[in-house]
Formats: structure tokens, sequence, C-alpha cells
């Protein structure tokens, strides 16, 4: 274990750069796990973090003190609370993160089973909360294209909620490369001309893709797409939020499978 | 029109108040509806405006001119750039905001069509995400219990929409009283021991009861539901963002309701 009392420390200044830039993260693969919840899951995984940082108040407490004695010990860091304070993006929080390797897995061969298909959006709340529909379906594959959130930014992991370590997330992924791998129909939502989606057969796997908050599917996942549904929408509103919409499809899609079992 | 060029200016010291504070915006019963869309959904509802702020750059513009002539000459101010800046939370946004009273509704006396009670949201994008699928779906009324997000603060009125106008949304609701007043099943979502969602009736009205993301339904609703529903989850994960959740029994109910025809 070692402790870092000096903001000039040089690590301590790498980890304050990465915590104040999600752009930092993304170009450095690594994201930071903060609270007891994400760090957990994540060494459920079995693999270590760079470091565990948590602060000594947090010592104090047996949630800390379990997880860090899952740590080997040099990867172990301890910080003043005024110094954690300003790596923390949470609000009276645990007191402890970890600095890891983001996942990158490699991509399958073929995509036979559903999956989901984030195409630009920008909004971290609707990616984290998107994942956690994704988990909580089975969902296995969550492929981003590029201009997507960050997926292992701080805010989509504290509203994913530990969906990230259910799933498998692809960063950056071409939206042609992913076409040619993709063995199942290819399903966007669409309001004009589509048929209802509890008028759809849905219970096959198929490959859903959820567009951008402002301009919607784009042009080449429109081109792709083999099915298009709408979620009947009988109030004056006719948009839904985009995280919002991948639940009650990916849920329709379970309630099909669930009756055509 | 009267244009306001100094920061010491009364007008807009009270303006940039409380842009800086939900809290502010709350107390006076006062919001900011910031850009094109929600300008014309409020004035659509044909009340003016306390005052309708707009950037002298922004009056170029065919769309900021059209709004601008439905508002009383009178209630029209125009800020430089930096002082709008000062104002707005939209980066690159329309240049136009209206300050209006929030509208307050009075309760009705006896609610007998389906409904949403927010029990203590606090993330103001999930009340945002509620009140759309709400609106989409066609339910007119929804309430919000002390503790939930200002349902008129900016984020709030962003993720929404618009949705705000097509609804009645009544704010500090409650509980008991709320009780007194519905006259249909309350139905709130359970992980434990609840019946499936699309095994339960769902054709008649319902009043839909949506908890706090850490601590869930408060124990006033669990007490008064007379309905448990859950959503089957196949995957490895439990539980979803409360909007997703939110979407998902609003639609199967509209679901069920289409086919019960």
């Amino acid at each position: 274990m070692k402790a870092i009392t000096s903001r000039d420390n040089p690590l301590y200044k790498r980890l304050k750069a990465l915590a104040g830039s999600t752009h930092q993260q993304r170009r450095a693969h690594q994201a930071l796990l903060e609270g007891f919840h994400l760090a957990s899951a994540w060494l459920d995984g079995g693999a270590q973090p760079e470091y565990c940082v948590v602060t000594e108040g947090a010592l104090a407490h047996d949630e800390a003190q379990a997880i860090v004695a899952r740590v080997d010990e040099r990867r172990v860091i301890t910080l003043p609370d005024a110094l954690f304070g300003q790596l923390s993006n949470v609000v009276h929080g645990a007191g402890l993160l970890l600095l890891v390797d983001m996942p990158e897995p490699a991509l399958p061969e073929r995509v036979a089973s559903t999956c989901l298909v984030l195409d630009g959006l920008q909004d971290a709340g609707n990616v984290g909360s998107i994942l956690r529909s994704a988990a909580a379906a089975g969902i296995e594959h969550v492929f981003c294209t590029p201009g997507t959130a960050y997926a292992w930014s701080s805010k989509v992991l504290r509203s994913a909620m530990g969906a990230h370590f259910l799933l498998h997330v692809y960063e950056n992924v071409e939206p042609q490369t992913l076409i040619g791998l993709l063995a199942t129909p290819i399903v966007i939502t669409d309001s004009h001309g589509a048929q209802a989606i509890d008028e759809s057969d849905l219970t096959g796997p198929l490959a859903w893709v959820f567009g951008n908050e402002g301009a919607g599917v784009s042009q080449v996942w429109r081109d792709a797409a083999t099915l298009r549904v709408t979620i009947p929408q009988p109030g004056g509103m006719e948009s839904l939020n985009v995280a919002a919409a991948a639940a009650v499809c990916v849920f329709e899609q379970c309630r099909q499978q669930r009756h055509a079992r």
C-alpha cells in the first residue's frame, strides 16, 4: 500500500487528468470505477485494476477493506479526502475507486443472437439506461458505433449500475464492418409506415439499432434494416426518449419469446 | 421591445438568479423555457409569458421573429449574446427563452383515468423521459410527490421535449391527499412475488406509482397499492432504470387496451 499526500505526485496528476476528461479516458482506453458496487463487480470478473485508490477514511469501513483485500497490495494507493475529492464524480461517495483498462473484446466472427447497436447516441444517461435494459433482458452483445458516448465514462458506468460486467460492449465499431457480421434481421424503430411492434414477429434473434437523440437512425442503418417497427402511441406526442423506446422494444421481444415457448 | 445592455439591470439580475437555481425557480413558481420548440408550445396554449428574452442575433432568424410576433411587445427584452449566454443552459442554443409562471392546475376532485405518480424521483432526466412517455401513451395526469425533481426545471423541460404542454403536471402533491382522490387501482412494480406484467389485467384505468431511483417505492404507496406487477427479466441483472421501467409498463397497458377493443 502506498500513500500519496502531494497533489504534485505524477501518478496523482495522471489520475486527476483522467478523472476530469472522458476524452482522455477514451484515448487511454481506461476507466475509473467508483464505489463498492462497481469495484466488486469488476473484481468478480477476475482481473486486477491498475490501481485501487482509497481514502484513509474509507479504509475504516468493512466494505472498503473487503475490496482492498482482493487487490494486489502494490496496486493500492491511499489519498487524503481532499485529494480524492478531486477525482470523484459522486457527492458523498464511498471514497474508493479502481483505475482499470477498459475491456476491449475482439469482434465476434458472426453475431447470431439478439444484440443492440447504439448508433451515435450522445447522452451518457441514455447509454447507461440501455446497457442496463440489455443486461436485464439477457442480451449479450452491445455494439457502439463512432460518435456514441464513451460507454466506460463515469456517467455511463453510474447509470448502468454494473450492467457492463454482464455484457460484451464493443466501442467504435464501424457500421459497415458490423453489418457484415450480423447473421440476424436488422430492426429499426420508425414512426411512419412501419408495423406495430406487437404485430411484428420478434421471437427470433434480432439486431436492434437505436439512433442519435436528435437525428435518429443514420442512413447506413436505414438502408441495412430488414424490419421496421413502430411503438403505437395513442397520445398527442409521437416520440419517446430513445432509452425508453429501447426498453419497450427489448421487453416486447422478451414477452413474445416467453409466449412462443 | 426593450434592450437591456447592463448586467446590473435589476430584471437581468433576477433572470440570472432564476437561471442559476432550480430552487429559486421552484420558490418563484416560474420556469424558463429555452428554444423555439418549447416557446412555441407554450404560446400555443394561449398564455403570455412574463418576458420573452431574445438575443439581437436571434432576431435575424424567421423562427425567432415568429415567436416574438406572438408576444405582447412590452414583454420582449433583447440582450447582447454575452449576457444571454449566462442565462442559457444550452450550448449553441437558439438565443431565445420565455420566463413563464409555472402552470398550477388545481387537483381534480376524483381521478378515474390512468395517471402516473412520481414518488420522489430525483433525476431530472428520468422525470423528463417519463413525462414524454406519458404524453405519448395518452395519459393526462402526472402527480409529483414532495422530493421529486422540479418538473419545470430546465433539464426536465429539455428532456420532456414539450410533453408538459400535453399533460396536467401537479407539483408537491401529498401522498395521503392523492390516495383519497384516486378512483382506480394503485399499481406498483415489484421484483419479488408479483405477477408478470403481461399476465396482469391492465386494460382498465390505473394509477401507476414509480419510486425513487435508490430507495424504490415508499412505504405509504406500498401500503396503498392494490396491484403489484413485475417485468420479467431473463438476464442476469434484475433491475431497470425507472424511466425504462415506466415506459415498459405504460406501453404494455396500451398494448393490452388495443387488443381488448
